[in-house]
Parts: C-alpha cells; structure tokens; sequence
C-alpha cells in the first residue's frame, strides 16, 4: 500500500468495513460531521450519489462501503486534495464506484448530468469567509466559506438532483436561518432535521438535514443525538455508528 | 370577586405575584406554553407591549407581573373571549396597564400605531386549518389556523415593531421552516432560539424564539429546555419557572 503514499501523509484504518483513508494531517483531516452524516444518509439500492466538497473522499468511501450497489461522485476543488482522495479510493478498491472529481462544486451542473441525480451528500465549509487571510490555505478553504458558500452547495444540489431526490447535509444550527431559506428558495423542502449536542444538556452544535426536491412543506424533528453522556464517555449511539471499534477522541469538525 | 364571574367559569390562581386568570373550561385554557413564552421575554423598562392572540389574558396578564413598567395590548378576534381577558384585567387590579382589543389581529396595523412597539408576543394557533369542521368553536380558533396563519401573526408583529424591536414567538417545531422562512421575508431576523423537549431523549416539542426587527443575521441556539426529569417529574428549571408552588400537571398546549 505505501506506494500510494507521499509525502507527510498517512493512512488511517476507518474502522467500519475494512475501510481506509489517505490524509495529510497538514491539511484538513475529516472529523466526526464526516461519520455522523454518512451514517445519516439513506440510499436505495443502485442511487446515483454526488458528494460536493468531498475533501479526503470520506464521505464517499463510507457511503460506498455501507451500500454495495451505490455509485458516489465527489467533487473537490482543491486538485492535490482530489488527487489523494482518488488514491483513498484506489487504496480500498472503489474505483468502479467512486469518481473523485477535481472542480468547483459551481460548476458541476454543467459536467454531471442535471435533475437526475437520487441523492447530493455535503459536509461544506461552515464559517463565514469574508476577510479572512491565508485564503489559498486548505484548512481554511475547507473550513471557511472562500471557494464556495452555503447558497452554492444548496442551488447546485438542487440543479443535480432529480425530482424528490434527496440532499443529505450536516452544518452549524447557527446557520439555520440560511440553510432553512435556501432550502425553500432552491426547491429543496425541509423533511427530517436531527440535532446533534455534545452532552444533554448543552446546546446543539451540529444539525442534520434531509431534504427533498419539489417536495410539499412538512418537518419532522428527530430525536436528538448526543456524543457524551453524562460521565464523559461516548454514548451507545455513537458507538454503534463507529462500530463497536475505536473511536479517536476530540476529532476534529469543519468548524 | 364573584361578580366578574360568568356561568361556567372559574378563577385559577396563577401561583406567581398573586395573579389570577379567570378561565372557561368549556372554552381554551393557558397551558404551559404562555407560561413558557412570558418567562423567556425580556422586556426593558417602560417597554410597549402587543400580545398577538391573547386569548384569556395570559401573557399580558403574566408580562405585567414580572415587569412593574411596561404596557401590554393584548389582541383578541374572539369577542367573548376578549371580554372574558378583559375582566381577567379588572380582577388583577392592571387596568391602567393592560388593554384588551376585541379585534382581528390582521387589521391591528390599521388601529395600532406601526412601527412603534418594543415587544411584540404570540402563542398563536399551532396547527393548519384548513378543511377542518367546527370553525366557529373556540377551541378549534384557539387551536388552529382558521382566523390567522403564521405569515399572518409575523407579517402584524412586523408592522408593529419598532426598529430593532423583538418579536417573541412560541411554536412547534414542525413549522420552523415556514417561521425562519416568514421572519426573514419580514425582515425579522432570528436571534435566539430555545428548544423545548419533554425530556432529554426526546425530540423537542416546542419551540421558543426571539426575532428582531432590522437586525444583522446571526442567529444564537440556547441550552435545550427539559420539561420532565428522568423520573418523570418537573425539573428545577420548570419549577422555577412556575415558582416553588403548585404546578397543575399535563397542562394543554395549543396542539
């Protein structure tokens, strides 16, 4: 495996279904969002599934590896980030079902075909990007919106899904004014949002949404989804989505 | 007190500052949402209140109790209902600083002066109306959305609203996509939102939110609001809420 290596990365075991991932922790590693929203994601058997801003590949590799039937395109702008992501791929044997693409999410509705895709999975950028240094940075471009906002990742999923095909999204509750509103504006209604908090009793800090193309208004809220119960350990839900394996503490989030 | 009594009513000590509410049975009565919602305003002094729906009084009733200052219009398309709210008031001694306006709320931009209220609060009918039997019965107006929908009730708050004034708002959680879609399109912008759940491992069942006219987005998500502990009893925040007394258990909410 080490010749799909350079240099300073590494390969880390996924732990779920033999899974492996090239990163460069000098760049952005993938964090729990990434696991979180692939576990959130439902595919039907044989869904056509685009991944926007898919960074390390993460997300396809653990939507590929929970269906067998799936086909998962990602697209990423930054090319070294899209190259060692279509390493991951080779690296796990997916190349039959995974295309890593290396472009602007924007203009992916005049490469992949329009209205027809079953399902868009995004992990975007979460923060704001106005005014910020070290633009070119990839932490940063994977972390703030400077290559892409949050209107972009959500007119473009539109564009690329078919009718009542489904966009699957984790971001900040911050931001759900906005995410709420492109939504409705790009066609994409609101079915089912699950909030994600650290512990109980503290606030959400990650939401998940599902939404649907050119579906009728009606949410359903879900159960919440807590990381730590109240000693500091992992809850049994997040254990079940790890796999009953290891699970690397204080992993990272886009924020 | 006896004379401000009608047949079938009775007076319900609210067990906070001594106030009382005189209720129907027959008809809707306050349940813990409107305690909830006069709990989570803030208002500054001499502040100039609108309750939008106010039903029996509860939460002018309950906003001049916790504020010796401010001024409340509650706003009630029910005429009986009103005139019920309106001894309510008498009973209080707070006629100097409650007024009951038997009207629809719709036409309160036409009656009311716009663009001058601090505060503007709703517990609106929670549920859609349409094709439901019954439209004239109290407790389906109360209920459902037969005299006013939500655009309705934000499209008046924000008549009325000051710049920089707040809209408070109790609701389902179900409808948040039309409540952030409807305050932004009415150039109310969410800042604090409050989820409230039964208990911690349930999805929430009410929401809280505080909108603000003119203002920059950025919206603030506070520490979830449990209403039962694990053993099924009040927890400490509900118990403060109410005060240390008596709490009536299973209280209705709109829905």
């Amino acid at each position: 495996m080490e010749e799909l290596l350079k240099e300073n990365e590494r390969i880390d075991d996924l732990q779920i279904n033999d899974l492996k991932l090239i990163q460069n922790p000098q760049w952005f590693c993938f964090g729990i969002d990434a696991v979180l929203l692939a576990n959130f994601v439902t595919l039907k058997k044989n869904a056509r599934v685009v991944d926007l801003g898919t960074g390390t590949g993460i997300i396809p590799i653990l939507l590929a590896g929970k269906s067998e039937s799936s086909h998962v395109t990602g697209i990423e702008i930054q090319e070294e980030v899209a190259e060692m992501a279509q390493r991951s791929v080779k690296l796990n044997g997916l190349e039959c079902r995974i295309d890593i693409l290396p472009m602007d999410l924007k203009e992916a509705p005049q490469v992949l075909p329009v209205n027809s895709f079953d399902v868009v999975t995004s992990n975007p950028p979460y923060m704001h990007g106005q005014g910020l240094k070290n633009q070119e940075d990839k932490k940063t471009i994977s972390r703030h919106e400077v290559k892409c906002n949050l209107e972009d990742v959500i007119r473009t999923a539109s564009k690329l899904l078919k009718q009542h095909g489904k966009l699957f999204l984790i971001h900040r509750p911050q931001r759900i004014v906005d995410i709420l509103v492109f939504c409705r504006q790009y066609k994409l209604e609101p079915k089912q949002l699950r909030l994600i908090h650290s512990t109980y009793d503290k606030k959400p800090n990650l939401m998940l949404l599902e939404a649907k193309k050119d579906a009728n208004p009606e949410l359903k809220f879900l159960d919440p989804l807590y990381v730590y119960d109240q000693e500091g350990k992992y809850t049994s839900e997040i254990h079940e989505i790890y796999g009953k394996n290891h699970i690397e503490k204080g992993a990272n989030t886009n924020g």
